[in-house]
C-alpha cells in the first residue's frame, strides 16, 4: 500500500470564501477516508467491511463513527435524535464541537503518523442534516473549514423510500434525524453539490459487490 | 465568590449571522474571563495578577494562553511569530485547531465543572490578528461561533507606539506578530468593534492600580 508521491497535492483543506472552494495543501502523510449517505444507505455496513479489508491488508486504519461517544458533545448531539430537536445553530454548534474534539484528539494526529483514518459520516453530513434545518452551505462549510478534507468520500446513493424501507425492517423505530421528510430534504441538498473527491456510488446493490468496488476504488487511490 | 442565578442569562455563545450577533445561552455554570490588547499592552502581566488575586480568594482558576504548548497546531501557531507567516486562511486554520483543542480539552470542561477560566488572548486576537491580513469579522466570527463567548472580556488599550517602546524595552525583539505597522492594523480593528461583556481598559496607568480595578470588575459581575 504505498503511496505516490503525486498524491500529497490531492490532500487538501477546503475552504468557501463567497461559495469559491479554496484548497489549502494538508502536510500531513496519511489517507483519510469518509463515508456519507442518509441513514439506511448501507454507510455503517460498507464502512465496517472497508475497515476489515484494509486490516487485513495488514494497514492499521482509525476507524469512527459521527457524532462519536467519547465527548459530552457528540454524546449530546447522539441525544438529539432520540429527545428532540435544538435550534439549528445550537445543533451545528454540537456536531462541530464533536468534530473538533475527534480530529484535534484522534483523527489529525493519526493522519500526522501516516495512517489511514475512516469515518462514518463526517463534513457532508453536516451539509446535509443542518443545512436541512435551514442552515447555508457557506455557514457549515466556513465553520468545517478547519477540519482535513478527506481524499476519498463516498457518497452512498440511495432512494429515500428504499432507505425508509431499509430503517423500518431494522424495527428500530425511525428517530428524529430518519423521519422521511426530512431525509427528503437532506437528501435533496446531496443531490445538487460537487466537492472535491466525492464518488457517488449506487447503494441499491448487494453489500457484497458494492465492498468490492469501494475497495478497488481506495486500493487505486492509495497506490 | 457565589454566582447570582441571573448571570446565566449572560452566558452566551455568539454566532453571526449577516453581521447580526445572535446569542445563544450557555449551558455551563463556570466563569470566563479573557484578556485581550496588543502585545506590549501588558496583557499577560494582568493576567497574573488576576490568577493570583482569584487564588489567594480561594477560588480554583484555570488559567492559559493563547496560542497554547500543549498541541502541535498552537506550537505551530507560535513558530509562526519567529519564522514568518503562512496565508492568511492557513493562519486562521491554524489558531482555530489550537483553540479547539484548548476549548475540548480545558476550557468547557472546567465551565462545566463550575470553575473560573482566564485567558491571556482568546477570540478577539483572531479577530485582530487575522483581521490586520484581511480576513472578514463575519469569516473570523463564524470559523468561533462553536466556542463559548466569555463572560467579561478585559480590552488593555495602550497607543501602538507605546506598546512598541514596551516592547523594545523588553529587548527581545519585535517578533512577525509585532511590527509597528501589523500592530497599528490589528489595534484599528479592535478600536472599532464593539462585542458582548467587553471592557475598555486604559492600559497606561500602573500595573497595581490597572489589577485593582480588574479585580473588583471581576467580583462585581460574579457577585
Amino acid at each position: 500500500m504505498k503511496r505516490a508521491d503525486s498524491h500529497s497535492c490531492v490532500n487538501a483543506y477546503y475552504m468557501s470564501i463567497d461559495d469559491t472552494i479554496i484548497p489549502a495543501a494538508r502536510e500531513d502523510i496519511g489517507f483519510f477516508i469518509a463515508f456519507e449517505g442518509i441513514d439506511g444507505s448501507g454507510k455503517s455496513t460498507q464502512f465496517k467491511l472497508l475497515m476489515e479489508s484494509l486490516s487485513q491488508r495488514g494497514a492499521d486504519p482509525l476507524g469512527g463513527k459521527e457524532p462519536t461517544s467519547d465527548n459530552p458533545w457528540g454524546l449530546r448531539a447522539k441525544e438529539i435524535g432520540r429527545s428532540g430537536r435544538l435550534s439549528p445553530l445550537e445543533e451545528l454548534r454540537l456536531f462541530t464541537l464533536d468534530r473538533s474534539y475527534d480530529v484535534t484528539r484522534h483523527i489529525l494526529p493519526a493522519l500526522e503518523a501516516g495512517r489511514i483514518v475512516v469515518r462514518d459520516r463526517y463534513i457532508i453530513s453536516s451539509l446535509m442534516y443542518q443545512g436541512a434545518l435551514g442552515i447555508s452551505r457557506e455557514r457549515i462549510l466556513t465553520v468545517n473549514s478547519i477540519f482535513p478534507w478527506p481524499d476519498l468520500v463516498f457518497i452512498l446513493e440511495l432512494p429515500v423510500s428504499e432507505a425508509c424501507k431499509r430503517l423500518t425492517l431494522r424495527g428500530s423505530g425511525l428517530d428524529t434525524f430518519e423521519e422521511e421528510d426530512f431525509l427528503e430534504r437532506a437528501a435533496a441538498i446531496l443531490d445538487f453539490f460537487s466537492l472535491p473527491n466525492m464518488v457517488r456510488i449506487d447503494a441499491s446493490r448487494d453489500k457484497e459487490s458494492l465492498a468490492a468496488e469501494i475497495l478497488a476504488i481506495v486500493l487505486e487511490k492509495m497506490a
